[in-house]
C-alpha cells in the first residue's frame, strides 16, 4: 500500500481519492478551494492544509486538476509538488492537458528526482465513482508497472500507450472521435426528425448496426428528450478540442471532420451552451436547420 | 409460408434468398446476369427465366438491386414486377435507394393493386449469410406485420420506422453516421501514428470508453494492417452519401460533418479507391498528412 498525496478534489478527483482510501492506501488530499475533502475523510483519508503537507513523505502524488495552467501551478510553485516531494516519488498526473505540458513536466521533475506518468482518464463522474475509469498512460514502462496497483483502485481499462505525453495524446484522440461522432449522431437525428421518421425506433435500429456506438447508447435519452444535463460539459470539450488541434498541428496531422466539429463546439460555447452536456451539439444542428428546440 | 419472387441474386441477395428457402418458403429467384442462382437452387429454390416467371403467383416479391435506376427498371418495365404481380401482392424492396424513389414506387404500385414496403438492410455480406441483418422498414403498419415472418428469415433487428420511404431515410442516416465515424477514427489513427503512440494499445483503450463503436471494433484490424479488402466498398458508400445529401436537402436538414465526409469519400473514389473497403478513408488521411502507405 502507498502513501498518496492527492491534489485536486473536484467532481472527478474526490471519488478517485475516495476509492484509493477504500482500497487501503494512505491518502492525504488537498484542494485549492476548501471544504472538498469531506468524502475523502469519511473514507478514511486526511485533509492536508497545503500541497507541501500532502506530498511530504508520500511515495505517490496524484494530480487531478482542470487544465495545463493548474498542473504547472501545483507542480512548479514555491510551495508546490516538485519543491516538496520526496526524492524518488512518483507523480501521476491524471488531468487532461496538452501532451507537450506532460513532456515538459517529466523533464523538470526529473531534475528534482521525481518520476512522472501522464494518466488521463475517460469515463466521467460515474466512472470515477464506480472505479471503472479507462486510464491512458504515458511514461516509462517501469513506472507504469509501479503505478498499476494504485491505478487499479480507480480504473478497469489501464493501458500503457507510449512515452511521456502518449497518455495525453490518446486522450486527445478520444475527445476527437467523441466530438465528431456526437455531431454525426446529432446531424442524423435532425435529418430523421425533419423526415418524419419515428426517432426512437430509428435510433434503436441504428445502434444495432455499424452505426452503433457508446455515444448513441449513452446519449440517446438526451437526444430524444432534448435535455442536456452534464455529463461532460461543452466548455470542457471546447478546451480539449484546443488540445487536439494544437497537438495535431505540432505533429503535422490533418483533421478535416475534427476541425468542423471543433468549430461547431466553439459555436455552441459562444452561444452560451458551455455548461450543457456535449450531446447539446444537437441544439446547434436544430438551430442551423430552423427547427424548434424541444 | 409464402411464395416469393426474389429479384437480384447478388452478394447480398443470394444468401438472403437462400435463407428464405431454408426457412421453408417457396422461392423463385431471378437475376439479370445468369449463373447466380446456384446457391438458391441448392437450398431448394428455383431459378426463374424472367421477372414475370418469378413474380406470377407469388404473394411476396422481394427486390435487392444496386440502386434506384435498377429498382425502377425491374418494377416498371413491360416485363417487370408491376405488370406481372398478382393483385394484392406485397413488394418488399430491400435495396438501398432514395426515399423519394420508395415513395413514388409505393404510389405507382398501388395503381396496380400491389402493396409496397421499403426495407433496406445493414449488416453486410456476413449479416446476410448468417441471417442477422438489421432491417429498417417504411410503409403501412399492417403490411409490416404481414411481412414480418418473411423478414425474420433474413434478419434479427427488424424495426418499423414510419411511412413509405422511412426505411430508406433511416438507412441514409446509418450511412451518414458510419461515414463520419470512420473518417473520425481514421483522423485519430493518423494523429496517433504521427505522435509515436502504440497504436494497438491506443485503439484498445479508445474502444473501451465513450469513443467506442462498432466501426472501431470491426475496422481496427484494417486500420492496423493498412489492408482494405471489402467489406463495404467506398464506391457504394459514395452512392449512399449522394442519397443522404439529396434527402437532407429535400427536407431542409443541414449536415456539416456529413458534408465533409461526403467530399472525402468522393476524393477517395476519384483517386481510384472505390473498390476498397470504406475503412480505406485512412488512405486519404495519410495522403493529406504526408504519411507513407503501409
Amino acid at each position: 500500500m502507498s502513501t498518496i498525496g492527492f491534489i485536486g478534489l473536484g467532481i472527478m478527483g474526490s471519488p478517485m481519492a475516495v476509492n484509493l482510501a477504500k482500497a487501503g492506501h494512505t491518502v492525504r488530499g488537498w484542494n485549492r478551494s476548501p471544504g472538498k475533502a469531506g468524502a475523502l475523510v469519511e473514507a478514511g483519508g486526511v485533509e492536508a492544509a497545503s500541497i507541501a503537507e500532502a506530498v511530504r513523505g508520500a511515495d505517490v502524488v496524484i494530480t487531478m486538476v482542470p487544465a495545463s495552467p493548474q498542473v504547472e501551478e501545483v507542480a512548479y510553485g514555491d510551495d508546490g509538488i516538485l519543491a516538496n516531494a520526496e526524492d524518488g516519488a512518483l507523480l501521476i498526473d491524471m488531468s487532461s492537458i496538452t501532451p507537450q505540458t506532460s513532456i515538459d513536466l517529466a523533464a523538470r521533475a526529473k531534475e528534482h528526482g521525481v518520476r512522472v506518468l501522464d494518466a488521463p482518464v475517460s469515463g466521467g463522474e460515474a466512472g470515477a465513482i464506480e472505479g471503472v475509469l479507462s486510464i491512458m498512460v504515458g511514461g516509462e514502462q517501469a513506472d507504469f508497472e509501479a503505478a498499476r496497483p494504485v491505478l487499479e483502485a480507480m480504473g478497469t481499462t489501464i493501458v500503457h500507450c507510449g512515452p511521456h505525453g502518449a497518455g495525453q495524446t490518446v486522450k486527445a484522440a478520444n475527445q476527437l472521435i467523441v466530438a465528431v461522432n456526437i455531431q454525426a449522431c446529432a446531424e442524423a437525428v435532425g435529418f430523421l426528425e425533419k423526415s418524419g421518421v419515428d426517432l426512437e425506433a430509428a435510433l434503436e435500429v441504428l445502434n444495432g448496426g455499424l452505426a452503433g456506438s457508446a455515444v448513441l447508447t449513452r446519449k440517446k435519452a438526451n437526444f430524444l428528450a432534448g435535455e442536456y444535463r452534464p455529463g461532460f460539459k461543452l466548455a470542457l470539450h471546447h478546451k480539449d478540442m484546443g488540445i487536439v488541434t494544437d497537438a495535431a498541428r505540432t505533429v503535422g496531422a490533418t483533421l478535416p471532420v475534427g476541425a468542423t466539429a471543433t468549430q461547431l463546439i466553439a459555436s455552441a460555447v459562444a452561444r452560451g451552451d458551455g455548461d450543457l452536456d456535449h450531446s447539446a451539439l444537437l441544439r446547434g444542428v436544430r438551430l442551423m436547420s430552423g427547427q424548434e428546440e424541444k
